[in-house]
This record gives C-alpha cells, structure tokens and sequence, in this order.
C-alpha cells in the first residue's frame, strides 16, 4: 500500500467549551486541526498510510500538534520546522438560529510563509499513491499557491493520483483570485470535490433552482454543476457535498459522486449536529479510502456520506469513527440504539 | 443621546452546568442578572447610554456584579450601597418534558429592603430619554413598589419615556395584588410589554383561543389582549410576546407591537433553546432600542423579536448579540450557516 | 409499609462529559449505578423503603457507591463485603446516528463471584414486600443465577411480590442461555418487565410488525408480546416498555400493562433526550412503586412512563424526579415552561 | 451505644476553584457545612449514631443538604422543616500573605429565625449519650440563643454529657454579647473546645506571651487558659486548639486537653493546607470520639489533633478521614509517603 | 484628579488550567494582559483615572478584551482599531525546580504594526497627570518605539511625570538594541523601575555580589545600580524589586526606592506563589498609586511591594487586590488568617 | 541507533482533579501508564526508539492507550491483542500529612492472563540494543513471571543490554516471593535499579541508619546496599533513588550510581511536589538514555536524577521535559525562574 500525501496547513483550534460566545469564556477547548489535517486523520483512522505535510514553527504547540497527529498514525516526518508562527482559529458553536463563528489568526503562520525550497517533493513523493490538497493551501499566500502547484506537477509526472477538496474561504481570497489560482491547479487533479458554495463562488458554477439557507436540495442541479466541473478541467471524478441548513443544530447531508457522465446519490441523512466543522474533510477522507480502496462508485459516495455524517456527531474537527461504524450507517442502521 | 434608566433588581444567578439538577451537583455557574439589568445590557449592547439603578451591599458580590455591568459599558454610578444581602437565584435548565426550574432566594435583598430616601430621581433622571422597569421591581416589597412610583412620577415631570414589562412572578405576589399596585403603575406607562400569561394573571385580561402549554399561538386573540390593555390605561404602544412550548428545549417565538390601533405582528421562529432565562427580557431591550432609534412599528417588533430570538442561543441571562446579527436574522437568514 | 428489596449489580460508571468519545477524553465522571440499584433509587425517591443487596470489594469505591445509595435513604445494611473488585462500565453518550456505546469491564467482580452464602435471605426478607431483580443479575455467573433463584423461591415461600425486568443483555450471555436460566427464575415472578427486545431473545416472543430501528411502534404486536410471556409462565402482570428510536437524540416512548387479559397503554411521548441510561430502570421503579401504591392499572401504567420520559431528561443513571413532577406530566402538562 | 446529639446551622458553601477570588471567577463549588454538621459528619465517619439537628426551608438546597448529610450515615429525621431560606456562606481560599475570606450570607435564615416549638428535645434527645453545639448557634439570633439554652437545660436533667466549641465569629456578634450568653450556656457544658482567640474575645481570658499572627505558640499560656475557664465555669474538660500561622498555606497546629488539673499536650505538626475551613469543628469531632470512646486523655488529644491535622489536607468542610488514618498519624508516620 | 494614560499592549494570554504543560493540555484559560495593562487596571482598583492606550484589531478578542478593562473602570475610548492581529501569550506554570514559560505569539500584532498616526497625543494627553510606558513597548517594532518617543517628547512639553518600567525581555530585541533605543527615552523619565536584571541586560549597570538564582540578594548592591542609573540619565526617582527565586514556586520578594541619594528599602516576603505573572507590573501600579498621592518614599516602597507581593497570591495578570488589603499587609498582618 | 524495549503492563490511571478524595469525586482525571511505559516514554522523549511490549484487550481503552503511546513516538506494534481487560489504577494525590493512595484493579488484566505464546521475543528483539523491565511484571501472575524469564534468556543470548527496577509492591505480592521470582531474574539483568526499600524488602539488604519517613538519607548506607546488591547477583552498574520525605507535598530526592566499586552521588534536590506518581520510573528513563548515550557515570547519575527531579513537578506518569531543560537544571539551575 502506498502513502497518501497531504499537503496544508494544520492550526491551533481554539473554542469556548458548550455554546459560549468567544466574549463570554474564560476557558478554551485546544485541538489541532486543518483542512488537510483533518482528510489525513481521516485516512489514518480508516488504516491508510497517511502522511501529513507542512511547515510549522519550532515551538510546543507544534510539538502538540505533531504528537496528536502521531498518535493516529500519521506520518510527520516531511513537517518543515521553520517560521514564526502556527496559525490559530477560534471556533464559536452556533445554536439555533445563531450560525457558528470562526475567527481565524491565520495570517503570517509558517505554511503561508514558506519556500519552495522548504519541500522536496520527489523525496515526500516516495512510495506515494494520493496526492490530496485542498483549496485553502494556495489561498494562504502566493508562495503556497506556487507550492501547490509544484507538488501538483511533480504528482502528475510520478503518476499519482491528485484529489483536491475546492473548500473556498472567502475571508481568505476573492472569489476571482481563487478562480484564477484554482483553475490552474485544476489541470492536474483527478479527483475533484466540492459543496454548494464552492463551484459557484470559484468558478461560477451554479446549481439551479437550489436554496442552501431554506434547507432544500435539489438533485438535478448538482448534477450539472459537477459535469460542468468534470468537463471545463477534464476531471473524472467529481464528489459534491450537498448541506441543507435548517438551523446550526439541524443540517440535511447528502452527497453526489459523478463519473463517466453518471450520477450517485447518497441517502441523505437529518443530522442534530455536535461539532459541524471538519464535517467537509471527513468527506474527503471516506471518499478518498474508498475510492483508493476499489469500491464501486454508489458505495465509495455512500461510504464518504456515512462517515461524514458520524463527524457531524463528533466533537472537534478529526472524524473519530471506524470502518465498522460507518458501515453500519451506510447499510441502514442510524437509529443511535445504546450498543450494550 | 440621553440616559436609558433602567430600575430594579440584580441577582447572583447560580447554575448547575449543563442539565444536572440542583440536587445533583458539586459545581455552579455564577453570573449576575435581573429582568431591568438585562435590559441595560441589551441597550448598552445596541450602543445607548443605559443606566442601571438598584441597591447592593457593600461586598464582594456586589463588586462583582458591578463589575460585569460596566464591562458591557452599562453607567453604574447610580446604584446605592446598603442593605444585607444580594438576591440569589438557582435556575436548573429543563429538558424535553422536564420544565426548567428557577429557586429564588431574594427574601431580605437589599432592593426588597431600600427606602425612597435611597434614590435621588431628580439627579438620576438628568439628561435622561427613557424609563424603565419591570413588575418583579414593585413586587419585592411595599417599599420596592412605593419607589417605583415615585420614579414614574418624576419620570412624567420629565417628559421622559417609560416602559414597564409587566414579567408576572406568581412566587413574589398574587395576581390580586400585582392587579391592584401595576394598574396605579401603568397610568404613567408610554410602552407597555407583556407575554402571554401577564395580561391574565395581572389584569384578568385573556387572550381567547389560545393554549400556551399546546404550543398553538392565536394572532387575533393576542390582538385583543393588546388592545384591553392599551385602551384600560391609556398606554400609546403594547407589545406583547408569543411563546409556544413544544417543550424546555423547543419553543416558537414571535411578537406582536400595538400602535394606533393597528397589530404588526413579526415571523414565527422555531427555536431549539440554550437558555431561554432572560428571553423576555432581551425583547424588552431590543423593543427600547428599536423605539428609541425611531424604527418603524414593524421593523421595531422584528428586531425585538429577533433579538429575543437570538438570546435563547445564548448562555446565561445577557443577550450577547450585535446589531448586526439581529438585523441579520430580522432580514431573514436564520439557516446558523459557519461563517467564515 | 414493607420493604422493598432489590437484588444485583451496582458499578462505577464512567463516562466522558458530554459528546465526547472514550479514545478523545482526559476526563470521566464518575457515578455508581446498575439496574437494580437504579430501582432502589427510584423507590427511595418515591417514599419506598429500598432495601439494596449485593456483594461488593472492600475499598473506597464501594464507600462511595454506599454513600450515595444512603444519600437516597437506600438501606445498605445488607450488602455483603467481599471480592477482588467493583464492576465499572464505561458510557459513551451517542447523537445523531451515532449510536450510544457501553464498555463493560465488569467480570470478576464481587457479585459475579459471589456464593450462596454470602447472602442470609431469611434475614434479608424480614418485614418484607416485594423483591425485584433484573435479567442481568443471573447473567453474571453461575453462582449469581443460583443465588437468584434461591432468593426467588424464599420469596414465593414468604408471599413476597417477585419482580423481574428481563433485561437481556447479548454482552453478558446468549439469548439461548438466558432463555433456560430466566425460564426456571419466570416461575416465581408476579411483575415480569420486558422491553421491545428482551422477549424475542430470550424466549423468542416477537411483536409482529414492529421495527424498533425505524422509530414506528405496533400496540397490537405488543398485546400479543405480553399475552405469550403472561400466560406461559402463569404472570400475572406483564409490562412492556415501548421504545421507538428516531436516532441517539430523539426517541418516542410509551409502556403497556398487561392485567387479566387486558392491555393498558400510556400515553406516547417523543423525548429529546439527556442520558438514557437507566431508562428502562426508572420504568421499573415508577411500575413497582405504581403497583405497590395500589394504583388502577391505567394509573400504574401511566405513572411508570412519566417517571421513566423524566428520567431521559435527566443526567446519570438515577431518576432524579419527584412523585409531584411525575404526576404533573403524567396530567398533562409536558411543555416544558420555566417554572418560576 | 447511645446517640450524638449535634445542633445547628448547616449552610451551602460555595467557593471558586482554586485560588480564585470571589470577585474573578464564573464557576462555584457547591457543597453544604456548618460547625455543628460538622462535627455530626467527623462522629458518622468514626462510627457513632451522630444525629443532626437544625432547621431548613423545603427547597432543593435542603434535600441536596440532606442527602449529603444521609450519605454519612448521620441521621437527619430530626430536621425541622420551615423557614425562608438555608443560611450562604462564600470561601475564598487564601495562599500565602492573603488570608482566606468567608463572606457570610446567613442572616434570615431558617435557623435563624426558628422558634423554641420547632424543637422537641425530649423526643430528639431519646436514648442520647452527647449533646454538642458551638457558640456560632446563639450568635444566630436570640431565639437560636433561647433554643441552645433549653436544650442544654434538658440534656443537663438526662445526665447527657455536653459538649460546646466557643467558636467565636465577630461577623455575628459582639465580644461582650458572646460573653453573656455564652456565660450562661457554659454554666451547663462538660467539654469545652476553644481555640486561641475565643477565650480572649468571649470572656477577657488570655494567653500571656502569644502572638498568635507570628506562628509562636506559648504552652504555659494555654495551660493558663484552660485552668482558667474551667474554674470560672466548673468545666471538668477543656480542650484547646494551638494555631500558628505562618502564612494562609503554612500553619503549625497542636492541641492541650486539660482535666484534673492536668495539661496534656499534642505533637505539633506543621500544615501544608489544602482546605484549612472546618479544621477546628475535626478537632472537635474528633476529641468527641475519643473521650466518648473511653481514651486516656493524653490519646484523646492526640486523637483529636490528628484527625483535625489531617482535615486540613482534605478539601471542603468534611473530615474526610478514617480512624485508621488517624491513628496512623498519630502513631507517627507523617511523612505522606505513596500507599501502594 | 487627573489621567493615568498608560500605554503599551494588551494580549490574549492562555494557559493550561493548574501546572499541566502546553504540550498535555485539552484545556486553556483565556485572560487579557500586558504589562502596562496590568498596570493601568492596577491603578484603576485603586482608585485612580486610568486609560489604557493601545491598537487592537477589530474582531471578538479585542471586543472581549476591552469588555475585561473596562469592567475594572479602566478609560478604553483612546484605543486605535485597526491592523490584523492581537498578541498572545502561552504561558506554562512553573513548579519547584521546573521554571515558568511563556511562549510569545505576539509578532505582527496591530500594536506592533502601528503608525504614529493612530494616535493623537494631545487628544490623549488631556487633563492627564501621568504617563507610563515599560521596555516592552518600544521592543515591539521601530514604529512603536517611535510612538514611545513621541509620547514621552509630549508628556514632557506639558509636564506630566513619565515612568517607565525597563522589562527587558530578551525574546524581543537584544541588550544592546535596547540599550540604545531605552536609553533615548530615558531623558524623559521621572520614575525609572527596574527589577534585577533589567539593568544589567540593558544598560550593563550591575548589581555587585548578587546571585538572582539563588535566592540572594544584596542591598547594597541594588544602591549603586540606583544611583548609577539615576545619574546617568538624570533620573530623580528609581525604584528597583528584589526577586530571589528559591524555587518556581517558593520566592523572596522586596523593593527599594532611590530618591534624593536615599536608598528605602522594604521588608522582604518570602512568597508561596500563586501566579507570578503580573507581578513586577503590580509592583508598578502600586509605586505610581503611593507616589501620585504623596506617601513618604519609605511608605511608597511598603506600599508598592506589598501590593506585589499579594498579587503573587492571586491568578493572572491583573492584580485584584484593595488598598485596604495592601495596607494590612504593609502594616505587618502576613500570616494568612481566615477572616470571617 | 538500536531499540529500546520495554515490557510490561499499561493501565489506566484515574485520578480525582486536584487534592480530591476518591470518595468525595464525581470527576476522575484518565490517562494511561505503568512502570515500564513510563521508561518507554522517557526513552522517546530523550530521543531513542523506544518499542514498549505488552497485552491489551481488544477495546477502546487499549485504542486510546496506544494512540498515546504513538504520540509520544513509541513504537507499539509488537503490543499483542487479547484478554478481559486493562488494568486500572485509581489515584488519590496526598497532600502534607496525608499519603498519596493507590488504589491497584489490576487483577485479570490482560497481561497477567498472557501466555508465553503471546510474544515472539526473537521478532521484538531485532535490531534491539536494551531490555528494560521491572518488578511489576513479574509480580502480575506466574505466567508474567514466566515470559519475564524467557525474555531475560533470549536478550542476553543476543547481547543486549537487560535493566530492571525492583519496584517492588506489596499489594501485589510477598517480599519473600519477590525475593524467589527476582533472585532468578537477576542473574540475567545489567543494569540494576532500586529505591531505598526495594533492597529491603525484596532481598533483606538495609541501608543502616536510614529512616525514610524522617526525610533523611545515609550516603554510607546506601553504598553499602548497592555493593550488596551488585556483587550478590554479579551485575555490574546498581543505581539507587534516595528519597527523603517531610511530607507528602515535601520531598528530598538524590540518587547513586554503584561501578566498579566505586559510589557517586547526585545532587540532593528538595522537591515541592505536583505529582510523583511515575517519579522512580523517570529515573529509571534518565539513566537508560545516559547510560546508552555513554555519559560518564556521574553525568549519568546526574542527568537521570535531574529528570527524575523535573518529573515531580510534571502532572501524571510521564515524564514531559526535554534533554535541555533536564540538562539546564543539572547545570545548576533549579531557581525556577520565568522563562521569556
């Protein structure tokens, strides 16, 4: 089995314990966590050789951080040490009609400062099967993105397969930067994910007839805007998450795997929601183990659907479910009866 | 701008975390609160110049509770020192069937125990825009209510606006009595706020048709509550909040501002409660503020409502939101999407 | 008034806080609890004489499962000292589709290695009423199935009501093992309680056209379920708790009783739920306590179910709830207000 | 072996964690204590029939209370039930040159404001060896005052033996108050527990050459004060506690037991403290046992000593401790060696 | 009574909860600090006008952390908003032979990155009677030395005393660096403060025969540090503290003031620390509190570190100590005595 | 660089937080640790390929317990997977005159219940340059005991280096077994570890005129036992840990290395303690990495006392500081001084 690289950035996550506003607390809960974090975890946890790749300051939280990640598995060995500082984001928990807060002090960390010459990438690339980014890396800075984009490069020639989650944050970039930086980097992956929001935002793919505040999903919609995708950048694979939010407690999750012109929907599942944030990556995580694992395309976006749903109940930003647990949704059981 | 006087009672709030019940628990939470406190905090909030009055000993609670308020900006120099002892409440947070349970310990306070003598209106009242208070006030003690009325008194002198929630407390009085000491107060009454028991339990005055245990709210009944009340005592603008218990974690929420004859009722939200302890009260503030600022009727009862909304996501009795967010929510985004 | 004497297990249990998962936490709180001591608490709570019997380690694990039971007013004068260690059981609290997990470390413990004549039963029933013991206890081992059983027949012999909760639980034994084991205890039983499961796997009686993971509830099934239990083994009282489970969250609950060919159901209620551990219990307790008051048959039935909606709503394994609450929402009114 | 008898007041007790000041912190633990209760607990956990008797409220800070004292074992059915409120005290635990600080919120309370009718003393001192109450009780109010006095009457006619602690509390009263009612409740005492301060702020009795805030203890002086009391009153046992105060961490603690005209002195030890709040009401208790018990008066009082050295290590009010431990200490293994 | 504008920067600090390491901790605890924060809040409790001056971003912290000052009556209408970050500070709590650290994560903050624009000195400087800055200030970046600069030219022109702190923290800028730049500013102070090493690392004036490490400290030694620096920079009031550092947890503490070629000592404390974070800005407030209201300089001394020596008894940053406390002290009560 | 490996038993430890009695918690602290783990853990922390051996059952607790182990970079693939359960520890942290206490539920664990088919000692041993073991394993069961002996045969057939720790505990079995089981086991071991009664009561070799509980250490004394010691079992290096205890808050600790007839001596620290739990196995970790980093014996007793020292100050079993920060305190300085 090869390695499944992960490149970005992993972060001090910061929140008030229980449904505290940021200005209210005196206590912080501390995880460490990112977007790219979060799939290698993921990965990991669903027995893959994950590796986590990133540049991070020579101080305790990044000791912390390396050994969280370590402790799952992960392969920390390809981690820059330099820099002057670990990103860190501070995550207020919704309730109700009160959405969910992140304030990030990602600014001038040590990924968004790195070199080039920080990464060898043909020695990361070693014994590699994956190559997973997502669209946050090449939103931290120009020199991420140019990072990005070598890795992407030296991934193709090696014959890697490349997957990239488009995860758009617009207190980061433009919606017109990233549609300029992403679809760059487009040309190289081969499997393509994304929620409601990104394909519009970066490239202006809209799915028609479809409300993500009213709570309402429609199917043929997402079906466009993932050919549209697979067809602009010749991606073969194209995975959409599909959120309904009725309230910060209460979400619709669904998802939708397109390939060779076909479409795969997911059950979509009513979910009373502990922890939302993470919830995209662990989608991206149980597609990657199942498409990388040789499941048929219905069950790989089933699998990603299920394990993405359990994050949804899970506290922080790492999925800590198994296999088994997530089999056990996929193939019907979500009924939450006490196992004793 | 002028002074948003608020008078009343502040109380050391004590509760167990979580959902553990009095009775069980080793810990408590501790913050201090009171139906016209709350109320400064929401205008100091939303940027008005409150002023909260009261009578406290001189202790370290006191020092407190003093404290908190002018963190949020609230003037505090107005509250007299004396007395033996600050009120305490225990509030329990019900669940599903379980009712949430509020044990007062206010007997003795030093509100119950102040004398006219304690308060200086003329100076308090300088430079002052609004009144208010609440009926928990007059029915701590005859003294409580005899200072009440005084400030009324003077507050008309002054042209200033008052506004009193009638918040019936049946552990604090009998209906017969609240009748017959409110209906002196409300002569001088410019905004009257009541909730759906109020109008009865103090005034004998019923909305008919409605069945607040059922969680059924009926518009024209409510209507005709406001209408009694208005025409009874003169009072210019009645606004009256509509809860429907589904149970102590969901209600529905909305709101209903009389003026001139005409009802404007706001949406209906369906809430999924964090704490719904100083619900009324964050209404009661967002009416002020919305009043003051010269909103129009409706817009005035959909930020009210929307602020009360919010509150009930927010930990403990303070409604720790923004302008910004209420008029979020009021404009109609109330799917709790991440931002960020 | 008699005694109440409850025969069993009592462990510590150790849960993280919240919707944490084991592998995540550096806490756990710590209760002591079991299905028959949850019993004991529940009569206790309701003015019974609860008399707990079991056989514990001398340690400061059992000083501090004994002073709670005391705290209650459970007599704890009966339980034998002795053993290598308490049973602990570790809870994972579920959400969502995510379901709740027990890790039982109970092997070896004091009761499961207990003999016969550890217990004195002759001393222990004096000025007795009713005796109550759960499927669980025979589960244990061997020597507790006989002990069981010769508390059963010394019971019969003294014309002390028998109860019994069947409890079936696939960690401890098979369902065929404990289908001969609780047939022989069944001969003396005058209560049997079952829940959805229990019947079918231990004696194979099934309620037609019911599916517990998909929340849908079949009364009719159940009056069959009962009719069976009652009449092949002569009892004369049979109850059935009704669980329907929408997800970890949110489940519908309702019981049955089944008395001289005829079958009472309560009301159904839909809880969102605090901690459902000892759920099944507070049934129980609220049923004997029902029963033993005299109660009609209606009345008993409903009784037991308010108690045991209530305890969902409650943290921990002891139902923290009062005769007056359960009787004011078996009434009627489970909206939830504040009380205050 | 007959009852103990102890009367009083028990309080919630609520503190921050830690060494956090009252004015800093959002979090209290909650437990519930009072000289008396105290005292009850310390003879409970030695083994004897404590009973506690006092008067509190019907509200759940009661039945919290009630259960706490029950899981001890000390019998609570002779509570009077009645009242306002149960009496609040606030700790906040000092370190180092910061004294701790109790901010007492007990006016009003039910024992308080009791009468004489709320207690039966023939009934409660039925089959009673020991009455025991501190000088904190008639500092309560002149009823608590006229109570304490008829109860001492009626424990004097049953040859009960009496035991009182002069606990003086300046928050309470006067020194000159204290000195005539104490005056006349000592007439009826035959143990009498003082420690350095109370002789000298109740009845003008001093120890020559003491400083008590420079940690320097005079054994001649207390010799002195011993004989003195107990001459002045016909006292046959006298108990002293010796405090040296090094800092609010660090205090030398001893004890004298005079008889007979004889001074018995204790080991001095020097306390790290973890919790110094009831670390007289453990030597009490403690000396209460031992005499009780039969000890030779110089075991007595090392007895005593130990067990109150000992509380001081334990948090909150209770001596958590068992005789075992006690006589360890006593016996000289104090150096906290790992038990394993 | 005029202004106290202080300026300098406030952080987010976050420590593990009790003495865990960053590295082990779930779990942090969020306060608000700096050092001329510490003082003006300092100076705040004891009754003076502060203002705290000082750049924030505009975001939740900054919200959360003007809410803490203003909460102790500290002027917070002078602070710029504006830039991309506020500061933070981990800091892990020593213990025995393991030392305190702090983990800066400051670099880039709005403070650092601020432009002599952001403030309006005459706008700041009115109707001010003092002005205080530290060493860490201008060791934030050139531009905030240049702001010190600024401040200090404007404050001399109308003639309100400047003070300064040295703090030489060496992960900011090197000794020489801050020689230079301290040693501008220098000609401006009136109250130079400095603890034992300050001197040396910045200026190379050195205390003769002292050994920080163990625990020793030579009073005349720290004489000749204060008259040098005092001569050397025209300075008329210096005043120095002693730490000597027994352990983490264990420390000597003392001060001198050097006026008029007078060497004050204070007595010196030997102090079991709670948190000694804060404590040299304490020792500040105290100093510029007793000579703004014309104590004697030997009395100023007393003042000064026994206000410090308290605050090492207390958490975090901030002082929250009286003057009535501080007096006692001063006046010679150390032991630690309960007061109630 | 060769492995280390470790074998032995992991458990969970639960602690009460703070100076809590076990009786008294509701919240338990849980981590996860046993003798050798430690030293594995130490080893990794230090920088060497620590490998630790033993038996888990198949559940989350083992899950957690290795994910912790990972994280420290401790290789846990040779951790065979079967049995009941894992032992638990409960620990209640003493406090000056009252003992730290061990509560040991470790019987039936997996590891006392392994087999010696469980380890392939030829596969764990490749590439592995020390053994390291202690007298807690042998101690678990005779089956334990056994693979103990098997593994001490095969290292020394390979030539790898054997060290054990006596750790002798007597809740687990005799002296005079320990002396039978240990006495074969010693002749295979190289590196000898023990604490001042350990020699004692395992082998009947006393340090004369040495009284642990009074806090005072014999140098000569204890140069006798280590020669004792060495020459009765041929083993070449002995190291001795001397503990002195004033109380359970106050300890001395020193340490000795036995050579070639030759004694040397640490430094004699004087410990404020936070948790020593672990303390003898950081010693046990220290000198392993000195000894195979080939320090010279005295900088090798240094640096393993030192560590030892740091681990008292450090909450839980592991030993959390760097090389540096045990090298900078044995370079002389422990003043404990902030670090910034």
């Amino acid at each position: 089995m090869g390695k499944f690289v992960c490149f970005g950035e992993i972060m001090a996550r910061l929140n008030p314990p229980g449904y505290l506003r940021l200005v209210q607390t005196q206590q912080l809960e501390i995880t460490y966590a990112g977007g790219e974090a979060n799939v290698a975890v993921s990965l990991a946890n669903f027995g893959k050789n994950a590796v986590f790749v990133t540049r991070l300051p020579d101080n305790d939280l990044t000791k912390a951080a390396m050994r969280r990640l370590r402790g799952f598995g992960v392969d920390i060995s390809r981690i820059a040490i330099g820099g002057d500082r670990m990103g860190i984001y501070f995550v207020e928990k919704g309730a109700s009609q009160r959405a969910s807060k992140v304030l990030y002090d990602r600014k001038y960390s040590a990924i968004a400062q790195a070199q080039p010459s920080d990464f060898d990438w043909d020695g990361i690339f070693e014994e590699t099967e994956w190559f997973h980014f997502t669209g946050i890396t090449p939103a931290l800075s120009d020199n991420a993105a140019q990072i990005c984009l070598e890795a992407c490069k030296k991934a193709k020639e090696k014959g890697i397969v490349v997957s990239c989650d488009l995860n758009y944050r617009n207190k980061l970039w433009t919606g017109s930067k990233a549609g300029t930086v992403m679809g760059e980097l487009m040309e190289y992956v081969d499997v393509a994910i994304a929620n409601e929001e990104d394909c519009e935002k970066v490239f202006g793919i809209k799915a028609s007839g479809t409300d993500v505040t009213g709570g309402m999903l429609s199917k043929e919609g997402y079906g466009e805007v993932a050919r549209t995708l697979a067809e602009r950048f010749s991606i073969p694979t194209v995975a959409i998450t599909l959120r309904g939010s009725i309230s910060a407690n209460d979400n619709h999750w669904a998802g939708m795997l397109y390939q060779k012109e076909k479409c795969y929907f997911s059950r979509e599942y009513l979910i009373h929601i502990v922890d939302r944030v993470g919830g995209g990556d662990s989608f991206g995580g149980g597609l990657i183990y199942a498409l990388s694992s040789g499941f048929e395309p219905q069950k790989a976006i089933d699998f990603a659907v299920a394990a993405s749903c359990l994050k949804h109940t899970v506290e922080f930003d790492f999925n800590e479910v198994t296999i088994e647990e997530t089999e056990k949704l996929m193939n019907g059981d979500g009924s939450g009866r006490v196992q004793r």
